[in-house]
Parts: C-alpha cells; sequence; structure tokens
C-alpha cells in the first residue's frame, strides 16, 4: 500500500508544489508514497461557498466552521482511518524528528490546514485531531507547514533516499548537530579543508567529527545536550 | 523599497509557490515585498553543471561546493548588501516568532537553501552566513524551510494583513498559546459554544480568553511559560 497522505486545503492547487521535486518527488512518482489534495471550499453549501465565520465572543478575523471542516473530514478519513488526522496549529505539540521517524513507520497522515483566525475548537474534539507545530512561530495558513511535515517524513521511507545510510549521521539523529562538512577545492579563497579529513586515517576523522558535533551543539543548542539519552 | 527577498536554489521554479497564494501573495502582487529566486546551476563551470561533491574525509551523501555557492552569493548579494543571509540548515539557531519580527522591520533577506549532505563550512565563515532552522527535524532541503520563514515575516509586514489587529493575539506572540475559537453554527453536533462567548460581556469573554491560554500553555507548552517576560 505506501504511505498515503491526504490533505484538506484551501488552496488544493498548491500541492504537490515542492513535495514534487527532487528524491520526495521522486518517490511520489514511484509511488512509494502517495499525496491527494483536497479543496475544502468543495464542501461549502453556501451560495458563496463560505468556510468560516466570524469569532464567537468577538476579535478579528474568521473561523473555519466546523460543520464544513466535518463534511471533508468525514469524506477523506472515515471514523475507522487508522492514521492520525493531524491540525497545523503554533498551538500544537512540536513535530520533531522523533515524530516523523514515527509516523514514517505508520499508514499515513490526514493534514488539516487552517486558514483565517483558526479553526472552531468542537472539530477538534468531534473528529480527534491533534494539533501540531512545526515550530514558535505564526504562519499565514497550514499549507507549508503541511509541505516541511510531509518531507521530513517521506525522506524516511524506505527507498526514497538514494543511500539509506544518509540519515544515520544527521542533526537531530541523536540530539546532535551535524558537524562541519568540507569537498573540493582543497583551498577555497585561502582557507583549506582541516588537514585530518585528508589524512585517510578513519579514526581520528570519527574523533574529530564527534568532537565538532558537541562543540557545535554545546554553542548553539545546548538545550539538546540535556535530551541526550544515548 | 519594500521587503526584498533573494533565494539561492537548485529549484528555483518551486518559487514562489505557496508565497503567491493568499494574503501573502497579494502582497507580493502589491508590491508589498518582492522575490527574487536564482538557480545555484547557473553558476556551475563544468561541462554538467555540477554544484557539489563528495565529502572531505568520507561518509555518505554530496556536499555543496563553496566556490560555486560563493559565486552565486556574491552575484546577488554583493558584500555592502544590508541584508542577512540566512543558510537553511537543521544546525542553526531556532527561528522564532520575535526573529520574524525582527527581520520584518528590516530591508529583506537573502536566503540560501541547501540539499545534500550539506554546505562546505567555508563559505559560511567567508560569506557570513547565518545558519536558521525551522524546527527540530531534517528536511530533505531548504526550499520549503525557506517558504516558511518568508511566510511568518512577511504576514507581518504592514499592509499584508487585512486587519492589522489580527497578529496581536495569537499563539506565540506573547509566549502564550492562543485560545479556543468558536464560530457558528451555535450547536454543532451537540456540542454548544460556551455561553460566556455569546454573554455580550467583554470583560468577561476576555478573562476566559486568558484563562483558557494559560491552562493551554501549561498543558500542552509549559516550556512556553518560562520564556514569559511580560
Amino acid at each position: 500500500m505506501g504511505f498515503k497522505a491526504d490533505i484538506i486545503t484551501l488552496f488544493p492547487d498548491l500541492f504537490p508544489g515542492p513535495l514534487g521535486a527532487s528524491i520526495i518527488g521522486r518517490g511520489l512518482d514511484k509511488g512509494l508514497w502517495s499525496l491527494t489534495a483536497t479543496g475544502l471550499r468543495d464542501f461549502a453549501t453556501s451560495k458563496h461557498k463560505d468556510v468560516d465565520d466570524t469569532p464567537s465572543g468577538g476579535g478579528p478575523g474568521m473561523v473555519l466552521r466546523p460543520d464544513i471542516l466535518g463534511r471533508a473530514i468525514d469524506a477523506i478519513s472515515p471514523q475507522n482511518d487508522p492514521r492520525p488526522r493531524l491540525l497545523m496549529s503554533p498551538r500544537g505539540k512540536p513535530f520533531t524528528q522523533k515524530k516523523a521517524h514515527q509516523l514514517a513507520s505508520g499508514p499515513g497522515l490526514v493534514l488539516i490546514c487552517g486558514r483565517f483566525e483558526g479553526v472552531d475548537q468542537r472539530i477538534i474534539e468531534a473528529r480527534n485531531l491533534t494539533e501540531i507545530s512545526v515550530g514558535d512561530y505564526v504562519l499565514a495558513g497550514g499549507e507549508v507547514a503541511a509541505m516541511t511535515i510531509l518531507e521530513a517524513i517521506v525522506r524516511l521511507i524506505p527507498g526514497v533516499l538514494g543511500s539509506s545510510a544518509s540519515s544515520h549521521e544527521e542533526s537531530h539523529e541523536n540530539s546532535l548537530l551535524e558537524y562541519p562538512q568540507y569537498t573540493r577545492p582543497q583551498n577555497f579563497e585561502g582557507l583549506e579543508v582541516p588537514p585530518v579529513l585528508t589524512s585517510g586515517d578513519h579514526k581520528k576523522i570519527k574523533q574529530w567529527r564527534q568532537a565538532q558535533s558537541e562543540a557545535i551543539t554545546a554553542k548553539i543548542r545546548p538545550d539538546l545536550l540535556s535530551k541526550k539519552t544515548d
């Protein structure tokens, strides 16, 4: 079957967009995962295809109506759908690499993209939506957040990355940031590749990289070191 | 002049993509900000337009060459360019709403999208690139991260959001997550809008929302409460 992603959005034409490019897009072409974007407006019933209304209690912006979103969810993800239903939201739990691994080994995802001031709270409870956040900032809508989450997950699906080794030594895989990388030319504007990397001594290279990872993490993200469990 | 964004990427055709939609796209059409995406491969010199090479010291993947990236940066952002140069990287400092506000009031941004295993460390130092991360996960490349950062920034540029009030009471603006929202219908599958919101008592509504914000933040993101400064 493979990993099946469904997106509910006011802008279905934005998909696959960046998810159609590079290794993620090649994985889509090869059928390693699938993507369907459904327009929320298709489920509106009013003449003007309204999907939102003013917030109860006042305030700026507009709120997505629970009845219309409910119809969209029910059409795409019936009650027995085993896939998690994620609502893109700055109020959600932070999305992490660990979560990406968990979701990549599952059956897929239903991603719901909010817009405007938010989504009626009752639909979150009635359809068991999990609010998830890609970071501590506010976007104009959930579409780019959904792309972020899918890109992080899909690259972990077996067969998507060319070399399966390539995801092992990178940032956030072991609570350490990645060591610095170098390539040709040997001399760039007077700056040389560190000699240890061209020494051919694999043990020393490994030690140097580990020490660099630890030093960079301590400098930039000391908070990650306290999360280190291995 | 307005906010001027330049992107260096292997996939210039992905832009504006989602940044051309909704209020962000309307801001682009109105000239409230500008966007230029430049293809890194235009600066390659080899017959096959290579932009990367194997990592010094071994390991999986490929590393972007400093000489080619350097030429691209120099063409787009000369030495006296006042705009910050951000490298999308899981090793970077986390991008936050506070940073979005700072950058939105500046002249613009140069965003550099990595791919493969990373970017040669020497170009980061030689061109004063600031590594920035959209979250604790790994993407296939920097393009979606660049879209994320621009979307968060551009919606804060005056005139982009319809109602200027609409960004004041939301998540991450005051280290509290936003209160729950409700709209019509009054009764949805037996669930009512909380009576306080239809009471017309503005003081009580404000108190209820504040209490909800605090309770939700304590439950989902207690870490944010310790950052609260106001």
